[in-house]
């Protein structure tokens, strides 16, 4: 398809053509800088170039070919979203777009000035009519996993139709009931949107592309242990937010094959810096597309990322969904536990966060560890201070650092993280 | 019971004697500018006047001496901990220390800059032992009502005993069955705490003490509607304040005779002001002992302040527990109904405030709304937003105030003050 008729597209979305034009070149020239200008990238990245470069194009029109055919879309941007309901209506997932400044002013006139730039985005992003996911939405599904989400969704509400799941605060008995009974009215929602039965048949294939996209995404972290690290964390971290936008089998197919060449590349003892380059772990907040400042920052600070354990990374892939079920209610329970065991900083306590980060770092030799927290994020910001100490315990170094998606901060960060990384050479 | 007396009694609290003894004369001086201050003050505000006075002293000695007899004190600071299930066992439930600046340097370093001031005056007040309440709990009991206070209770359960309830995020019936699952468990907790059992008999008590003081402040709130008002609105949020702290009998028995004090008042046409004077209801977050500021700052302006929208105001006392129940069971539903009541900015969606605002706000005929966030309150500077279009939409002028515990910024809240407070007179 030509660029030309990608605008008739993006017309009919009722994007904001000009603005739209600006921010995919700023996306360009800075994924080339962050990106492009790597050397010796696997030859696997390619597919992540091609998904990125059209990520406003193909993708969309896939999904505006997939609504011509009766299809809903449904937008959410929280690993708690149940992808397996969703994919057994028949329906597909994409994440919104959160990760740039997009339309600040107009998200303030409905949102409060000290909100985390994440939900900033994503509500500046639909006011300035930039994000042609949200646009191509039928359905936004929120959840209520921090204050500023479940109070911002409120307002996205009025700006277009958002269902909202209550995650439970806790992980008792009666918090996975709750949150059972959620899955069903989610369940049931998505149904009335579609017109089509969530039949157990449908829900086991959903289970299981679900599952299979979170392997490949354990299969990449596992190879990521290996030294010299066989893929920087920038291509890494690229992955895992494509995994939110991209068809999940091919993601799964396409990932697959990246792995295999990493696997060689391992073999060979090949990668992407020298044997003791200090070895990274990001933590704490997701990073959105194109939310790629941390990552640029640091490894051009001389260490090199190998993991992120973030719902951009780990939270989103580590825990499977039982396959053994065979009715809807099986799976349906299947599914609770599974999403009940995520280690979100909303569940007070959360203790096992602390455990499988320090766990994590261990796993991926990790020479220390960077926890983001995004500022006026109060549940990561809070458990970053938990983190350090468990951290502590084990003789893992750890930087914390609170920004935003401004690029004030950025000789500032590099001083730090530079200092940093220098006292782990 | 002499000073000397108390001095050795802060210290078996193991509290800080000379910042202590610091704190108290700043309150003193404190209470005497905006409290002694007032003409024409009612001969009820005697009692508030002494309670004030001891509630350092006194009211601890209560509490000790009821420990001593084998009581147990525990504490919160949210209208959600159900204190009839607290008096059903026995035990006896105060408010803790969180209305001025203690303890800031301490706090910050385990719970992030970015909390509002009250989370940190809590924590603080408890890391630099200046609160005799907190000093006197053998259980504190916090919840789930916003990230902050979720996730500062985890800190604070490394420096004392802290057990949580989940309050849910919606007020769907699966979230109904979580939060009477959470009353059975507290109920659980306070008879292993008391070794007390919670009888039908003993609960039924605690319920009518409670919807007691409850319609006492009721009481006191309807006299406000008079013009001119009869009570000025710091000594209205005193009272409020007074009844987290003092014995529930004693402080509804004081109240209601305050209260035949005010009808007296009405029915002479006397007022704190003249009838001509801007009314205004102050609306959004607690406003916990001793911070005044706002009210002080309001009523200084050439205002009067005739509620207080909030859980230290209406939130806490608007709406009554069922009375009908005979069984345990039935008062457990009771309970819960009650509590799901509440319209606080945790829940979402929470229409229902919108509601609530605009008809108090005409019910008390107020001119006006101050709505009053803390700063870095997620939950209540989203809502101001709203209830500002709310109040619009009926023609009531409001002005949204963000602000926290310091006193900098003083001058600057009372030229807004004043310029709003003119273009209602």
């Amino acid at each position: 398809m030509t660029q030309q008729n990608y605008r008739k597209m993006w017309e009919a979305l009722d994007l904001d053509l000009d603005a739209h034009d600006g921010l995919l070149e700023v996306l360009g020239k800075f994924y080339g800088d962050i990106y492009l200008s790597q050397q010796g990238r696997l030859a696997g990245a390619e597919y992540l170039d091609f998904v990125l470069s059209e990520i406003h194009g193909l993708r969309i029109q896939e999904l505006r070919e997939a609504q011509a055919a009766g299809r809903k879309v449904i937008g959410s941007f929280c690993v708690f979203v149940p992808e397996e309901i969703t994919m057994a209506a028949d329906a597909i997932q994409v994440g919104l777009c959160a990760g740039a400044e997009a339309g600040t002013e107009q998200a303030e006139q409905v949102i409060p000035r000290n909100t985390c730039a994440l939900i900033k985005s994503f509500v500046g992003f639909k006011m300035a009519k930039l994000c042609p996911f949200t646009e191509s939405c039928d359905l936004v599904v929120g959840e209520t996993t921090c204050d500023g989400k479940k109070k911002a969704y409120e307002a996205f509400n009025e700006l277009t139709p958002t269902y909202v799941m209550e995650v439970p605060q806790t992980k008792s008995k009666a918090a996975l009931e709750l949150w059972k009974t959620e899955i069903r009215r989610y369940l049931a929602e998505v149904e009335k949107l579609t017109g089509n039965t969530v039949t157990a048949e449908k829900l086991k294939q959903g289970i299981k592309t679900v599952n299979a996209r979170r392997r490949v995404l354990q299969r990449l972290n596992k190879l990521r242990a290996a030294s010299p690290a066989p893929i920087s964390g920038r291509d890494a971290l690229l992955i895992n937010q494509i995994s939110f936008y991209d068809d999940p089998e091919r993601f799964t197919a396409k990932i697959n094959e990246l792995c295999d060449e990493l696997e060689t590349r391992i073999a060979e003892k090949q990668g992407v810096a020298d044997e003791d380059t200090p070895r990274l772990l990001l933590s704490g907040c997701p990073m959105a597309v194109p939310n790629w400042k941390l990552p640029y920052v640091t490894e051009s600070a001389g260490a090199v990322i190998v993991g992120e354990e973030s719902c951009i990374g780990t939270r989103n892939f580590r825990d499977l969904v039982d396959e053994s079920g065979t009715t809807l209610d099986e799976m349906i329970d299947a599914l609770a536990e599974r999403y009940m065991q995520i280690d979100c900083a909303c569940f007070t306590p959360n203790t096992e966060r602390l455990d499988n980060v320090t766990a994590l770092a261990k796993d991926l030799n990790a020479d220390g560890v960077i926890h983001y927290s995004l500022l006026f994020c109060q549940p990561y910001s809070h458990e970053s201070m938990k983190v350090d100490k468990a951290l502590q315990n084990e003789g893992i170094p750890m930087l914390s650092i609170e920004t935003d998606y401004s690029m004030e901060d950025v000789e500032q960060l590099k001083t730090r993280i530079e200092a940093f990384v220098e006292t782990l050479a």
